[in-house]
């Protein structure tokens, strides 16, 4: 059990944030959640550039890239050399009360340094999943972004906790797969990779970034598509990523096993000792 | 424009917040706004039952509610006589960073005062509501609670700001009404009230309650339904509500227009002189 080992709201160290923000009021903000190791931080890049993508699609003017940067760079110097490193940005105070936003709001910046276990071989040998019992719902003007509006999966993670499994599976109202509460997902059918599109629901992970570009890269096929629970289940092998635990092979969803991990543990072996 | 009057923090008078609240990290809570009029709170029972209610379906154990009804004394106490007051109750501090409740938080409460402008005539006449870009989504274990994952909230509030509406009308993924951004929705035909069921998606709001016990009370045929767009342009009147506002008209959906507000007028007069 672990709180922020440091947290900085606009560069100033602090462990407080004023009541009215609406990332607090509403849940109208993003969130990223970057992991560093040997004191630097993996995919930061696209961790700023996917952060950049939110506040646009939110119309949140967020001009202190440069300063989170420096905040960044300030957490790390005062290690260890392994965190979390979890950065949020809101609209900033409430102007008003009321879901609207005034316009003039003026974004935070939150950063918060988190311990981070070691483990990059905890799960190389597959975890459990349950289905979750919650749908995602279809937003496409939401889809995609790591918004602060997570109560969806916050109880379904509580579902995962409770049956002891490692994340819970999420699946749209038609029944399609989408995700993990906390993972993206993918399948593996006669060497051909497979992940469900993120254009209606779901977030578009970094790690399932660097997966696609890798297999790309590898000369394996992979695909964005539609994927059904019973298409997943005739699937070879299946795996979840996420930048945390890099890539890792699922072992049943539910009553169903996979029962291979071949590809997974060389995309495994392969994205952690990638440089970025 | 205004900000918050004052903020208690679990009783404390304060305007800052730890920043690893779970409402700040994940939406991870739950809220009311209550309407004071000279001093005294409306329909505070049903809101702290409301909320009560929330912290069940969220697995928020909640045991300060005499502490909270001692906070919205104080700050009555403080006036003006006519205030909004936003209760936020949330998981507490994370244990851990990650979606899954630890199960040991500590609930955390905050109660806000803000302006209310007097204005109970200010709607007299109708709203005109945009039609949102946004769906709502199913998931029964959410729908009705008032949650703090507002981001879909804010964005179509944002929709009626552009669009000068009152507020922004909310579809679920199949096209059936479900409510506004921020206020219930009401039809009549022929001297019938339907109202959308919210079991699947929306908030069950406290005016909506009380509108519903008051028809009642009336003798006007009411019923929670499904609802589609073309039967709701089918009706004679149309009408929205919530806490602040109360009963108000709807003069326009879009293009289309409601020519009477004959059991609107009526309701809103009825409740307004209510005592609670």
């Amino acid at each position: 059990l672990s709180a922020a080992l440091g947290t900085w709201v606009d560069g100033v160290r602090t462990d407080s944030l004023p009541a009215d923000d609406r990332g607090f009021q509403y849940g109208d903000g993003l969130f990223e959640t970057l992991i560093a190791r040997a004191g630097s931080v993996r995919f930061l890049e696209a961790h700023l550039a996917r952060l950049k993508s939110g506040c646009e699609r939110l119309g949140i003017t967020f001009n202190a890239m440069q300063s989170l940067r420096a905040d960044i760079a300030t957490a790390l110097s005062l290690g260890p050399p392994q965190v979390a490193l979890k950065i949020i940005v809101t609209r900033g105070s409430a102007i008003r009360r009321g879901y609207a936003p005034h316009g003039n709001e003026a974004a935070r910046r939150v950063l918060s340094s988190w311990p981070s276990p070691a483990g990059s071989d905890a799960h190389v040998d597959g975890v459990d999943l349950c289905l979750s019992s919650h749908r995602l719902a279809a937003n496409p003007a939401l889809a995609g972004i790591k918004h602060l509006s997570r109560i969806g999966n916050v109880m379904a993670s509580a579902e995962a906790s409770k049956a002891k499994c490692f994340d819970a599976l999420l699946l749209d109202a038609a029944g399609r797969v989408i995700s993990g509460a906390m993972s993206n997902v993918f399948t593996v059918r006669e060497g051909r990779v497979v992940t469900p599109r993120v254009d209606q629901c779901g977030v578009a992970g970094v790690m399932r970034a660097v997966v696609l570009r890798e297999c790309a890269a590898l000369g394996i096929g992979i695909a964005e598509e539609n994927l059904t629970l019973e298409e997943m289940f005739a699937a070879d092998e299946a795996f979840v990523t996420n930048v945390r635990i890099g890539v890792v092979p699922v072992r049943r969803v539910g009553e169903h096993s996979f029962g291979m991990n071949i590809l997974s543990r060389r995309l495994r072996t392969h994205i952690e000792t990638l440089d970025a």
